[in-house]
């Protein structure tokens, strides 16, 4: 093989070539700008039908922290903080892109980078009844990711309860779906789009992790629910003049079935990875069921495989372990795996 | 012609059919995220040389509110303000942008889209002059568009002018360049890359408008002008996981004259149109040279021309006059240029 | 007379006596902070009285800049920005608090320092009208100053002009009263608390310059037009600890008349200087009737002037002239009055 | 007595009578605004002189979340955060302050309030050791309170400690003061003035809350450190119209002793109460030798306490039991202190 392999994430390639192959057919048609074509009209009404959300206001965005920093800025007041894993990617890995829109992030401890309605409900319970709440940050949404940054899923059993705790609140929920195909496709998940636009006030559906250039499209189910959003996205600079490009993504992504696609080859590849892995004695530190795999090893293990693959490190444990993760996506061949699975 | 013929403005279409060629070609090979990859690096050498400023920094931003943005919100202090005409980008049509991250744009009035050195000095000279300064908002920099927002350039002898002024005030100058390959290709224009790298602290070669689905290249001749600038992009969520996008556009335009051939493509076409609109009577009220044409009608014929044709409309003037703008693009062909003329 | 004379403003010197001697009285006694306190309750209730506006919110802040900074964006939403007059405080002389509060000043031109209800409403109809305009900074509310920096007042019938603009299109108006006792003590003045209370959705009674050692009254008419100001306050570090100095401060202002004591005081003082600098055949640029007046002199008047009484330098006029302002205040003493007559 | 006894903060009351007489005795003489009248000139240079810091910057704001918040926004880029106890004010007391200026707070566990040197250390060379740290908040300073929170207190070897660690690593040092009165005054204290300048890069000396109307200290050992901090002032609405009031106030705290007075009668308070809390058997939860005492009680003395004294309420413990705070001040008086202890 000429090149090494990769599997250190799911962004390492181009996009699926059916998207590639769109935007060349209609590379020279004219077309308005700003998401007013009607290929982005499309793509909306293709997301709505697989959401289950007729009247569904939807967007597109470039990347994921824009996505997460401006859908925030929207839902919150100035005195509002965003609930959060303290392993969120807005917790963690944004560079304060939050803070930069004037927002507390309130951690709550993860499990395997999940949050429960539990402990959602403590916080913002607890911040009532706090004699000092009026001189403490509102708590003003809920932010969960699915898969989490630790490619573990939220059931939709535990999905419906937080949102029941979100509701009876009347605190908005957002979940972050920066690798969502990968949710969908995996036989563990029972959280389906209908089920997040019923029970979410806005999420976003990942294109740039899940086979797209880039783009990520959010949807709000109910429409009319942030007001002048056109304007704030322009405002935090996410508006493409050339919105047409991710409105053709989007297109192909949910034509075909493709969105699946691309998921389940993603899901199948790491299932066969897992499968060896555990054979051979690994030890997996996470039970994540999507494309994100996480293994603790020695250094001797360690150097060996960095000879051969690139994989992301994760972090440094005591007694010499280091945790890597490997990740396969839209563009894992089968010929890849079977020499991953041959080096391990 | 199936389609209403469109000259509303210069990004209509998708991209360059080479960036779309070279996408296909680069798009199974896996590579490092955030813009770390070969491609990019290629595409900040080949930029390094076009601009003979061999030490720069080169960052791929994807669109030019967001650029200005990080731009700005990079080089100004909290307390300071940016310099612009009262008809610049920033000024008007970047949806409070600029304010959202702090900063007040300080406006000076516009002749034909553009400013002056004695405008700038002025400003400067008079803050520093008022026996209130300390209770205003200082002036940080300059902001300029080449070309400008009425498709009119500056000079070189204009922009050196400028420099001077705000070198001597130790005031950063940066220059917008959306639209700067219709500026180069302009037999007018007489202010080169390796000018801009000389005389400004920081401008951008713009992408969306010029060729590419989307991006900005943003250039800091000087090395390490602003520290940790790739986290200021990341935080502004204007960082591409997915960097090799940009970077390999960016590389199609530097390799083989692309993007002097898309701009001399808009500017033959633009100069066709302008021959044919003084022909016939057309009244021009700003004399610009590049791919940005403006004309004053009577109502008549703006009822016409909308029949046939998508313009931009641009002002109402009095009397019964509507201002529009015929905007030409790496993308005019020939034949629509001809339909155009008989249009008029 | 041991000190030079002092006409420079209305803030050069302590506080009304009353007010040191209600400091001194309450001194000792013990009372929960935060503006919590039986005082500040106390001031609530004089001022609700005096504005004729029995459920208002009343919050006390220590001056005007924060209190501007804070009402502002605690009315407007991100990508909103607010209509000012070019002259308006936030406009000029606040070092960009607004917008570091992330909006745009829209200014409007002036005529002595006020704007009109056309201006407005021009402003606002064509926000909407323009095309463009998602991609603008939406007009979300309207600062006055009454008084004006000009020292001019807006009549009932225009404020309520302007106010009728403002809610046929609902969008807020906000009054700047840092200097309204000298407004509601003017004979020309038409415009009473009541007034404002019915026109205004937000307003402020200005203490700093009206006699206090600091505060300004925030007077919200209409009960929870913003939810959590408490909150908003604290964010905006304009939270008093010991809120109770600004209530017993405001308390003792609406105490027995003594807001419009101190504002006539100051009238009378500037209606004599008035008289004397027409008598005298001064130019007095700005028909200002309330505690400041402008005076234009040549070179050798100011030089003159200087040497025997401090006064505001405002700004140079063409042909070697010279704009002071001249203001008195609550502590401006008769002899001081004689004193300066006889240096005109 | 006729009123219940008062033992729940600092602020309770005005100011020091020495205080009030001052500001009565400096009334009615005229001088010039913002702070740069011969009142506040002298406050600076007794301040300077004080802390042995004869080039220091001396600002005067008026509340302590105002001062973080200022001093914070000046000391850090945007994509820089602020290290700080999980306990410090600025992480949870301050209504998102902070991040209103944009900036995340990165907190450390609190030891009774404290951090320390190791851990201050560990977390700025983990974030740069951390492969992912462009993508992260920088951490761009480190605010300690002394004392405490929790009303505990660094000792000199400690402060030196982190203020080594903070330069290794070129990282400013700031500290909160709002009680500083109280730590000076403390027995237990080896932490004066001069090491505080000698330490830290900018820190306050607290008004507020030890015997001042309002008002904070800000003091900036070395000359320049932070330009055109009026202006950042200013913009962060800190900056007092008649910033006379303030100088006047820490002019008199810094005359005859009086600052350490103030200090020295709450401690001697304190003392006593502590004595008796031990004496009588009371758990004292923390360790605290300053102004701030926190007993943890049942509900039966819980019940009995409220109805003869105010405390503060700090928070439920398992099995019914409720940790209160016990405050004493400038202002505490001997007989209070009787008073409490026969209800203890």
């Amino acid at each position: 093989m000429p090149h090494k392999l990769f599997f250190t994430s799911d962004y390492m390639e181009g996009a699926h070539p059916a998207i590639l192959r769109r935007l060349a057919e209609t590379n020279m048609i004219s077309s308005p700008g700003y998401g007013t074509d009607e290929y982005t009209a499309h793509a909306r009404d293709l997301i709505r039908s697989a959401c289950g959300a007729p009247e569904a206001d939807v967007f597109f965005l470039t990347g994921g922290t824009q996505t997460n920093a401006t859908v925030i800025d929207a839902l919150l007041r100035s005195y509002q903080g965003v609930i959060a894993a303290d392993t969120g990617h807005i917790s963690t890995h944004e560079a304060g892109a939050i803070e930069l829109g004037g927002h507390k992030v309130l951690t709550l401890p993860h499990k395997d980078g999940k949050i429960t309605a539990t402990g959602i409900a403590s916080l913002i319970d607890g911040f009532w009844q706090d004699g000092n709440h009026e001189h403490m940050v509102m708590p003003g949404m809920v932010y969960l990711s699915q898969p989490t940054e630790f490619g573990t899923l939220y059931s939709l059993a535990e999905l419906r309860e937080i949102s029941g705790v979100c509701r009876d609140r009347k605190v908005p929920l957002y979940v972050d779906g920066a690798r969502l195909a990968y949710a969908l496709a995996c036989p563990e998940n029972d959280v389906r789009l209908p089920d997040l636009a019923e029970l979410c006030d806005v999420f976003y559906i990942g294109g740039t992790k899940c086979g797209a250039l880039f783009g990520e499209a959010v949807v709000i189910p109910r429409h009319g629910l942030i007001p002048h959003f056109f304007t704030i996205v322009k405002q935090h600079g996410a508006l493409l003049a050339k919105g047409r490009i991710a409105g053709i993504q989007f297109e192909t992504l949910f034509t075909d079935g493709l969105y699946e696609a691309i998921g389940t080859n993603a899901i199948k590849a790491a299932d066969r990875i897992r499968s060896a892995l555990k054979e051979k004695g690994y030890d997996l530190p996470i039970a994540s069921p999507t494309n994100q795999i996480f293994i603790s090893v020695d250094d001797e293990t360690y150097a060996r495989l960095q000879q051969q693959v690139e994989l992301s490190f994760w972090e440094k444990l005591p007694a010499g372990r280091t945790v890597l993760r490997i990740a396969t996506s839209w563009a894992t061949v089968a010929e890849a795996v079977d020499a991953l699975i041959r080096i391990l």
